[in-house]
This record gives C-alpha cells, sequence and structure tokens, in this order.
C-alpha cells in the first residue's frame, strides 16, 4: 500500500473549489486557526491563517487506535526515563561532550537532581507518527518541551467537518475522531491544584517573538473555561521578564507573585538563550519549588540520543511492566542507530537513500535525507558523529489532496503525520496522573518535500480521515 | 452630565496596559474579531483586528433598557411604513424627481407591489442611539438594509468580560448586558422556514469585496449551529453572480438551485450598482416569491426622509397602536427638518452648529457638520435641498478610554453610539414575527471626530458598562 483513495473524487469542479477555499478560510479567521507571519505582515495588527490541507486525509483506522492507545505506555516509560539519574547520564555522557547545549542542561540536572526528588513536575509530550508502505506506524520522535499546535488542532478538526457539510457528505464527518486538544491545559490546572497555593499563577514562559502564540491562547482559554483557573492567574512572560524572578522559601516570584506553574513555551533551541544570565535564571527556576513543565530531566528524556538507546535490544525492558507493554512500544519503533559504531556507520554510507540523520535537538528543520547524508558524514569529524543518530526513513503512503498556503493552492500527492498529546504529573517516587486522551495533530505536507514544519511554510494543518 | 466615570481608575499603570493591549489582541485573533483590510495587508491571506476601545464604556442603564423595549415599536411602526403605499410614495416623490438612486428603486417597488402583497419578506433593522448631555437616548437613524455588526459584538463582549478578569474586577463583568446579537440569523432561518422548501437556499448577496466578511459568516454560522440550517443550504454570492438569475413559476433560481431567501448585504449604495443589468436583475428578483432581506418597500423605509416625516407633528400617531406608543417613541425623535421650508432653512444657516445635514441615502460618511453647513448649502441649488435633511446635533455625554486601532492606541474621551437589532418577518396583512431582542453594537468613537465609521477606521467596536 503506497497510496490511499482520497476522501472525495478528486480533482473538485472548479466553482465549488473556489467556494470551498474561501469558505475554509474564512472559517480559519473566524476560529482563530491563525498565527503571525512578520515576514510580510505587520506583527502587531495582523494575522495569517495557518497553512491547512482542504480536505481531510485519509489514514488507517487500526493505526490510529494503535497509537492513541499506546500513549499511555509512552508517557509511563517517558516518566521513568526522565527520573532514572544513571540512564540518563550513561546515554548523555558522551553528548555532553561534544554539544555544549545538552551538557550545560545537564549540569543544572546534576546540581538540583537531589532538590528536586520531591518537587512535582509536568510533561506534556506528543509523540509524532507516519505510516510507512507497510501500513503500520513507526514512531518519527517523542517531544517533550513545547510540544505545540495541540489548541488549534480542533479548530482544523472543526473546519473540516464544516467544509464536509459544505459539500453535503455528513456521512465523512464520523470517520473524522474527536479532538481533545486543549485536555492538556487541565495537565496544568492539575499542576497548579497540586502546588497548593489559590494565589499563585501559572506563568507560560514565551519565546521573545511569538508566532504561533493563538495556540498557546487556546490552551489559556481552555484553563479559565474548561479547568477552573481565574484568568488573572494566568501570566505570558518572556525569557527578559523571567531576569527579575527570584526565590525566598524556595518558591518562585516574578514581580512579587508567587508562581506556581512554570509553563516552557520556550527554552527548546539554543538560539532562544543569549546570555549567562539566562542560564543562571534557569537554574534558580529549576532549583525552586515551582512546578516546572517540564523539568530539565524531562527535557533531556526528548534527546534523540534516549530514543535510540530506548531502541536497542533489551533496553525498553528496563522501563516496562510487561512483555506485552515491550511488545507493544517496540511495534512502533523505526530502526534507530548510533553513528559512532563502524558497522552502523558502514551501513549508512552504503545504503543512504534508507535512511535520516537526525540531531539531538528539538525543534525541527535540521534533518540529513538521502544523498546529502554521505558527503555530511564525510565531512563530519569522527568525535562529532555523537550529536547524530541514523533513523529508518519511512516511505509514508500518501493521498491526493489540496494545500492551502497563502494565496496558493496545491493539489498534489501529501504525506500525513500524526502526533498524539499526552501529559505526566509526578515526582520521583509517583506519577499523579498519566493522561494520554489529549488528542491529537495531524499534519500534511508535499509527499516530496522532505520537511514538513509548519511555521517554517512546509507542514500544513491536517485532520485524519479513519479508513 | 457631560462626562461619565470610566469604569476602573484611569489612566492604567503602563505595566499592566500594555499585558491587557496584548491579552485584548490576541483575544480578536482568537476569536474571530476581524476584518479585511485591503490597502495596507495581502486581502487573500491576512486579516487585522476590528479597531476597539480597550475597556467597556459607562452608558445609562436607564436609556439602555429603554431603547431595548423600544425596538418592538420601532419594528412595528417600519413594518406599516413599508406597507404603506400612499406614505411612501408622498414622503419620497419630490426626492424621486431629483435623485436617481431613490426614483430606480421606487419604480421597481411601483412595479412589483400589486405581485408582493402575499409574498413574506424580512427587515433585519438597527436603530442607533447616543445619549446627550441631558442624560436621554435620542435616535440617530434607523438602518433596513444591511445592518452591520451584530455578528461579532457579541465577541466585543466576551473580550470585555476576558479583560475585566484579567484585571480582577469581576464584579464590573455583571454590568455588561448579554448580546443576543446573532439572533437575528433566526430570522433568516424563520423566513426559509415559512418559504416551505427544504431544498432551498438562503442566499447571502455580498459586496464584490467584501472587508466585513466574518461578521457575515457569524451569522452564517449562528444558522448551523443554533437555527438547524444545513451549511450546504447557505450559499454567497456577488452581484456578478446575480446576473444568471432566472424566475420559473415565480420561483427564484440561481444555477439551477432555488433560492428561499435573498438576504442583501449589499445594495446599500449606489457605488455598488454599476449596470443596467443589475437593475434588471433586482427587479427580477423583487417580482419572485422568494422572500427578500429586506424587499425594495423595507430599503425605501429606510431614507433619512422617512424618518423625518415621521417626526412631523401628528404623523407617527398614523403609525401607532395608541397613545402611549407614541408618546414611547417620540421621546427618542430629536429635531428633525426639511431645508426646502425656508422657516427651517434660515433657522440652519442662523445657528449651523446646532444641526447636522444627513443625505437620504444609507452608508454613513456622508454628513455634513457645523460650520461646513452654511457654505455647503449656499452652494447647493435650491432643488437639491430635498436630498438632505437637517437634524439636532446630539452633544454626546462622554468618558476617558483607550482606543485601539492597528498598532497605535490612545488615551482619550471618547463618545458613544448603541444600536439595537431586531427583525420583522410579514407580508401585506400580517406580521409572522416581530422580534426585538437582537443584541446591540456599541461603538466609541474620539469624542472630537463627527465621523465614527469602523471600517473608515473612525469607529471602535465597545461594549456598554450600564450605570
Amino acid at each position: 500500500m503506497d497510496k490511499i483513495c482520497p476522501v472525495v473524487p478528486l480533482p473538485l469542479d472548479e466553482v465549488v473549489l473556489a467556494d470551498l477555499m474561501e469558505d475554509a478560510k474564512d472559517f480559519a479567521f473566524s476560529h482563530g486557526l491563525v498565527f503571525k507571519l512578520r515576514k510580510v505582515l505587520p506583527y502587531d495588527y495582523s494575522v495569517t491563517f495557518i497553512p491547512f490541507a482542504l480536505l481531510p486525509s485519509p489514514w488507517p483506522k487500526d493505526q490510529y487506535d494503535m497509537v492513541c492507545q499506546l500513549q499511555k505506555d509512552i508517557n509511563l516509560i517517558y516518566y521513568r526515563v526522565s527520573n532514572n539519574f544513571d540512564f540518563l547520564k550513561k546515554s548523555l555522557q558522551q553528548i555532553c561532550e561534544f554539544d555544549e547545549w545538552t551538557r550545560r542542561l545537564w549540569q543544572i540536572y546534576e546540581r538540583t537532581y537531589e532538590s528536586q526528588k520531591d518537587v512535582l513536575s509536568l510533561c506534556i509530550m506528543r509523540s509524532d507518527y507516519m505510516v510507512g508502505h507497510d501500513g503500520l506506524a513507526k514512531q518519527i520522535e517523542v517531544n517533550t518541551i513545547s510540544a505545540g499546535f495541540g489548541g488549534v488542532s480542533p479548530i482544523m478538526l472543526a473546519q473540516h467537518k464544516y467544509i464536509m457539510s459544505k459539500l453535503h457528505l455528513h456521512n465523512f464527518r464520523r470517520a473524522l475522531p474527536e479532538n481533545a486538544g486543549t485536555r492538556v491545559a487541565l495537565g496544568l490546572a492539575q499542576a497548579w491544584e497540586a502546588y497548593g497555593n489559590r494565589e499563585a499563577v501559572i506563568c507560560f514562559v514565551v519565546e521573545d517573538v511569538v508566532y504561533n502564540t493563538y495556540d498557546q491562547r487556546q490552551k489559556e482559554l481552555a484553563l479559565t473555561e474548561k479547568y477552573g483557573i481565574d484568568t488573572h492567574l494566568i501570566v505570558r512572560k518572556k525569557n527578559s521578564d523571567l531576569l527579575r524572578v527570584c526565590v525566598k522559601d524556595g518558591k518562585l516570584f516574578l514581580d512579587n507573585i508567587e508562581i506556581a506553574v512554570v509553563y516552557m513555551r520556550t527554552w527548546y533551541d539554543p538560539s532562544q538563550i543569549n546570555s549567562e544570565e539566562l542560564w543562571r535564571i534557569r537554574e534558580l527556576i529549576e532549583k525552586s519549588r515551582a512546578i516546572k513543565c517540564p523539568n530539565i530531566a524531562w527535557h533531556l528524556s526528548g534527546s534523540k540520543k534516549i530514543q535510540q538507546e530506548l531502541a536497542r535490544p533489551g533496553v525498553l525492558e528496563r522501563f516496562c511492566d510487561d512483555v506485552e507493554q515491550v511488545r507493544r512500544v517496540r511495534s512502533v519503533f523505526a530502526g534507530l542507530y548510533v553513528l559512532e559504531e563502524a558497522k552502523t556507520l558502514e551501513m549508512v554510507l552504503a545504503d543512504p537513500e534508507r535512511f535520516v540523520l537526525k540531531p539531538q535537538r528539538e525543534g525541527g528543520g535540521h534533518n540529513i535525507y538521502g544523498r546529502d547524508i554521505v558527503p555530511f558524514l564525510k565531512s563530519l569529524p569522527a568525535p562529532r558523529r555523537h550529536e547524530f543518530i541514523a533513523m529508518d526513513i519511512i516511505e509514508p503512503v500518501s493521498c491526493k489532496n489540496y494545500l492551502v498556503n497563502r494565496d496558493k493552492i496545491t493539489f498534489t500527492e501529501v504525506a500525513n503525520e500524526l502526533g498524539i498529546f499526552g501529559y505526566v504529573l509526578g515526582d520521583f517516587r509517583r506519577i499523579v496522573h498519566n493522561e494520554a486522551n489529549c488528542g491529537w495533530i495531524f499534519r500534511a505536507k508535499d509527499a516530496k518535500s522532505t520537511e514538513g514544519g509548519i511555521a517554517a511554510g512546509y507542514g500544513h494543518l491536517d485532520s485524519p480521515s479513519l479508513v
């Protein structure tokens, strides 16, 4: 299976298409399916719609059900990884030697580890999958910091239901699974509740310039409208504002306001951290009793290196409850390889089209594919090979759809990636909440493109029509 | 009383203000409080927020209650006017001689009048008021075609509630009256139901380039989500699309689809009608059995001339049920004068600052104020004086507020105008629905400005905090 039939016969009649396009864009603008676009539009007073697939794309129902059910296992495993000092140390040791970013995070972790054992932390996670030609879902990566687009994806679903209704195809609406995407906000509310001071605030730490701000706003709104947190208890701060934090009796304060929960929507990329002072502040925050989302242990657990270590024979067993759980989780692992082993390096160089090289870091857009791998690896000094892992490339199934981006509509073969949201609230000893029913993000990209980032203009929001 | 206290002590602290501004703009973008801005932004893929007052502005509660209750009377009176051929003829006769626009509408009315007696029509109305220094609300005008901003005003209210919560001022939320602004869509749904063909559609006739499209979209959504009209039964067409309509057995068809309701969101300004063919089509539509919102009788009843005729001694009595109703309605009438009478012309020229000159037409932005009146009237040929009416200018009460427009925030004294929505569905013999509980639009403008149009950049959406 390399192609799936689209949900309606395509191409659409031109007049129908033109009307649907206008309907879809207007729906997006009426419902906040938007982001900032600084390069072209005035940042202060304009937005553009988030690029989207005009029609929902088909995805295998059995694989959707399977990865949804799997999220509880993924949550549990990453919780256990994040609390296993020795495993993290052994896995990341070599990377720390060469990669300053990981090393500095590690140093904070090492210095604050003991003090944080009894402090709750929250991780909002997203596990991403693609379906290969064999019809099976494979895990692409696990995001443990700043996992985005859960706030706006339910709006994308509503838009697709609306578009299906416009086409008078009500039956197709049934194939679209519900999306509890703002449910991760419940994790923030539960963390706030657990912190135990009803005057303390939830602090969203955002990038200096935020493009995807309306995704975060949907979570703020869910906190208020669904989960009972008063609006004035939700604050948004930039890194530069955090320079004013201080810790008294273990409690974290910003401008004399106590912070219960620090929700990091930045700090996932080194470019966001431009001063020694910020590193000092990050450590101060980490050392405090405030509930971090995520703390540094969770953050480090999201490294590609951890994903690769878990895929080694015998490793997953250490973090699972039983063989059945191991079997379930392993079934979604693609082949993952360290490049420092001569055998795997040879394998990758011999057949580069089978692989993708991924750096340790979150954030996307830095992968190396196929033919680019050989010259890249040859130019890379041997000690720096630790910075990358090799992964079997997934040849995704694809189907025809319309991709809508600004004033451009492209009728093309698209490939999809499904991300499942979940969260864990817990401390060193126990999990307080392991919540897997937190919705999804479904993305479409031109099947010919290797890149799929939405903000970068390659990815498009989509919804799965389960087949 | 010429000033009212703002709802919170002003000015706000600068840091608080900066945060509130960002919160308010993001709320607007997250909820579709937006419109198109073609001159600066790319029409196809961007929107800007609709200018707004950052805080709700105070308005007298007794006057708010009074004008809300009055809407049923206004609906009734304008229904009776629209069905009184002789009164319309007598009132508009002189205007028709000099004003081509009114004359052509009149001609269609005259030719189709008999055929339309048994055909239902819908009028979505908006009656606008300002409160003068005496603390009393006076009617500014009655709009009987394309009355806008009812769709987005409830979002403005939600935004103000959110801003009040951000300021931790929950008590102030109670002073903000609910807004059933999308309830006018119920009128469209009832008209569709009354038409009696479940396959026929509701056709929104929109301008060739629509700026305020998201206001209309809110009504479409209300039709589907609240009033049970299937999405595929709602279509949007431009005047140029209407050139394809035809009538068979009295039924109106566009591309073989039967139209139950024609909802005009254009045709209120002569500049929108650029061909003889469109006039022919307008007459064809008027002659059909489709339910027009509004039909031409309603359209003509919205002329300023009718407002002025109703204000003449003894006229209102002909359209009211009892003296109490006359008293209620007359209490909101400002002085309205015809300029063809030597006595009133003299009065206006002698003390121009007391008056505003208004042309017959809808759409706003064409009024002449104060000192500009004398040279204007002197240059106007005597026969053309019919085209204008003079109205007592209302010196509105004002209060301090922040007006937010694109990247500009102005801290200034603002004046407010309240519009009350209602609708009537009926034919020549009877009213089927007289619905007055259809919400409001509240606008703020710089108190020094004579113009208040939102699309023109002078007006700002606002909500009344009742005091």
